[in-house]
């Protein structure tokens, strides 16, 4: 017999088909037992004898055949999109047996430390909730490359091993690499800028790593970052329209997608104006003084606390969960950043914040190789730790800007997560690469 | 002036445009000097005085306006999707300058030593014949991932930094993790055999790392790997099936999009019959016995000579291309495969050979927990190196299988490339990482 999936059992009421899935709770009730098998597609109510229930338990994975039928009214279930059927199970197939369960995981939400459920990740991943998480972050990486590729971008696959630390920085993991030392990339940068230079239009969904001595809710040494850079702009405005509509697309694809999700979380998706609302730095501190008296007017970045006030501001007067802040030190940023001519002293950088947290930085780069040599130079980067970079440059590439926005981050936000390493299925921290790491070892207590 | 990109300057014949590219080539020709311009979706033919041209040369950027016209019947180029219009320019603008070519860019095949073509990656992807492997490339990776959609797989993204080395093996690479040691994967394997237990069907695009000693010319220590895992199978034939589907799938959309890239290289997809033919090792080295009087039956696997010869016979008899071999013995396979009960000395392994080379592995593992520790006991695999991949199974997982393709390896045997480097945009190997550990190297000569 043919395997039904559970979503599709509404479709055969009077028929016997076959389940394939696993054992989510099981309630006794005398001479009837009431198992609720799980597949992909959602979870099935299955009324069974005790003799075919047997020992049966959570997450022994089974194979059942039997009839679909009615509920009867009073018993639907209008929480569940397969609650008005339900089976009656006349075989019995154990595909694979499962120890008791080290906690409950048939309740709606998994009551658990983080601890816990990192430790028993592959355990915790089978709770629909925390499967919802994962679907919804593979919406947002599959929307952020359909948004991308109708623009006419070239995925392209940057590397994950470098030969040098180009951006500075301490933060960074060292690979022995034969007889040498290479580096984890902290950002493809360098190649999606230099590729501009052969495709013009380039993105590429990437790990990038940080030797990130702290821990933090909003971390990990391994994030998968979502990169886009494209020439031949006229302005830097357009590296910020064009971050506009890919976060627009992400949205109305998770939207369209993850209704069911987003419901699990009681989470919405992101307020957004006709037009999110750009502030340069300087006219945002001023107005986070108007608001509220904080006089951050004299730094050189928004900290945590103005984040989060622009952010209300943009929403109370704005409409917008979403702001960009831009022209941000020139200083303070890399050495390709783009001075605006005006005034040199800020750059033609923008970030993305959304709810109260950067989402992603961004901005127009500069294309002037001469200009270029200069700033590495200023900057105190070595050119020949940036050749490649360097040889598309001195062969003329065009005007040029891009952004990139965390995958994990964006997961975070959208749903409301209150730590980053919920939004990754397996987050290497200081203090942990899986079960690696941990100081008392749930598993096998090492 | 809005851009009009080059491939829609055939529809703006009599009208005044701009277009924006890169010099490709000049030719003087007294008072007229013709320059094509190159840009992300063609080549145009622009006639502008020797005044407007001034010392324009290859790889300068420019935004050039003037009119469209038909060219004269016998100036028209066939092998150009623009052969048919020229632009007469009427104002230039150098958007960026280049140096001079170290060689000539303007050739239909760039003719160059592979140390050249790849110390100058940032120049030689420029080359449309370049720039059109890795377009290739993109709808390999492209078809793979829509494929596995189609089929209800969830894209997970495989952590690249791993706590052990599960599979044993020098060559792999350290990486210094604060005070600890951690590894870059060799494979995701074990987290997408987990995540059957969690959501069924998963697949990832993902790099994996080798710290391969030797160069050779199909091995890098950075590559893209394809991967796919899926449960509840009924037999290990379900994962050949499924590898076919995709890999005909990802044919198709080569064959729909990448047409001028194939022809191009004068390459044809590989050819399939009805059914991609399924030999077993036992009967593939049989059948080369028979065919050759060369003796390899009693070897424990197909040598390079053995897959050539096993697809000149699939080709020869089956009419394909590509030809899975099963069945290869189980103890040379890693702890996780699952012995054919008939027979455990063999596995229910399958490999793809494809035009003499092997293209991927794949096939059933094991999904029994007990079986799965008294396996790892006997392959050396410690248990504490491979525990969120038992845990898993502790707790129940369906019988499974899967398969991994390389996607350079890909992309070099569907376009007929001689080194996999080709096939890659910044290949890593014991001698290169970009111009890094490079003896002469060619840009600042360090």
């Amino acid at each position: 017999m043919t395997r039904t999936l559970i979503s599709d059992t509404i479709n055969k009421i009077g028929e016997t088909v076959q389940i394939k899935g696993w054992v989510n709770t099981r309630r006794d009730h005398g001479k009837i037992v009431f198992i609720d098998v799980r597949d992909r597609s959602g979870l099935l109510q299955v009324v069974l004898s005790p003799d075919l229930a047997g020992s049966l338990h959570s997450e022994d994975v089974v194979a059942v055949e039997g009839l679909i039928k009615l509920r009867p009214e009073k018993l639907i279930n209008p929480k569940l999109p397969t609650g008005t059927v339900e089976m009656n199970a006349e075989k019995v197939e154990i595909l694979a047996k499962s120890a008791e369960l080290p906690f409950d995981m048939g309740k709606e939400t998994l009551d658990l430390e983080l601890p816990t459920l990192l430790d028993y990740r592959s355990l915790t991943m089978r709770h629909p909730k925390v499967q919802a998480i994962f679907k919804v972050q593979a919406v947002i990486i599959d929307g952020f490359r359909k948004a991308l590729q109708a623009r006419d971008f070239l995925e392209f696959q940057a590397p994950c091993i470098t030969p040098a630390v180009a951006e500075g920085g301490a933060e960074v993991f060292k690979v022995k690499y034969f007889e040498h030392e290479a580096y984890l990339t902290q950002s493809p940068q360098l190649y999606k800028s230099l590729l501009v230079g052969d495709f013009e239009r380039v993105f590429s969904v990437n790990k990038v790593f940080r030797a990130e001595p702290s821990v933090t809710t909003r971390h990990l040494t391994e994030v998968v970052s979502l990169d886009a850079e494209f020439g031949f702009i006229e302005s830097w405005e357009e590296v910020q329209e064009m971050e506009e509509y890919v976060i627009r697309f992400i949205f109305d694809e998770v939207a369209k997608r993850c209704q069911r999700e987003l419901d699990m979380f009681g989470a919405t998706l992101p307020k957004l104006s006709d037009k999110i609302p750009v502030i340069k730095l300087r006219d945002a501190q001023e107005i986070i003084y108007k608001r509220t008296g904080r006089d951050i007017r004299a730094e050189k970045d928004l900290d945590p606390e103005g984040e989060r006030e622009i952010c209300r501001f943009a929403l109370e007067e704005k409409g917008s969960d979403l702001v960009f802040v831009s022209h941000f030190l020139t200083k303070k940023k890399p050495f390709y950043v783009f001075p605006d001519p005006n005034d040199p002293t800020y750059a033609y950088s923008v970030d993305l914040i959304g709810r109260g947290v950067e989402w992603s930085s961004g901005g127009q780069r500069l294309n002037d190789y001469q200009q270029i040599l200069n700033n590495a130079k200023e900057w105190g980067v070595r050119a020949e730790d940036i050749e490649m970079y360097l040889q598309s440059f001195r062969y003329g590439v065009p005007p040029l800007g891009g952004f990139a926005l965390g995958a994990e981050r964006m997961t975070m936000h959208i749903l409301g997560l209150k730590n980053i390493r919920e939004g990754t299925m397996f987050p290497r921290d200081m203090e942990r690469i899986d079960v690696s790491l941990r100081k008392n070892n749930p598993v096998t207590g090492q």
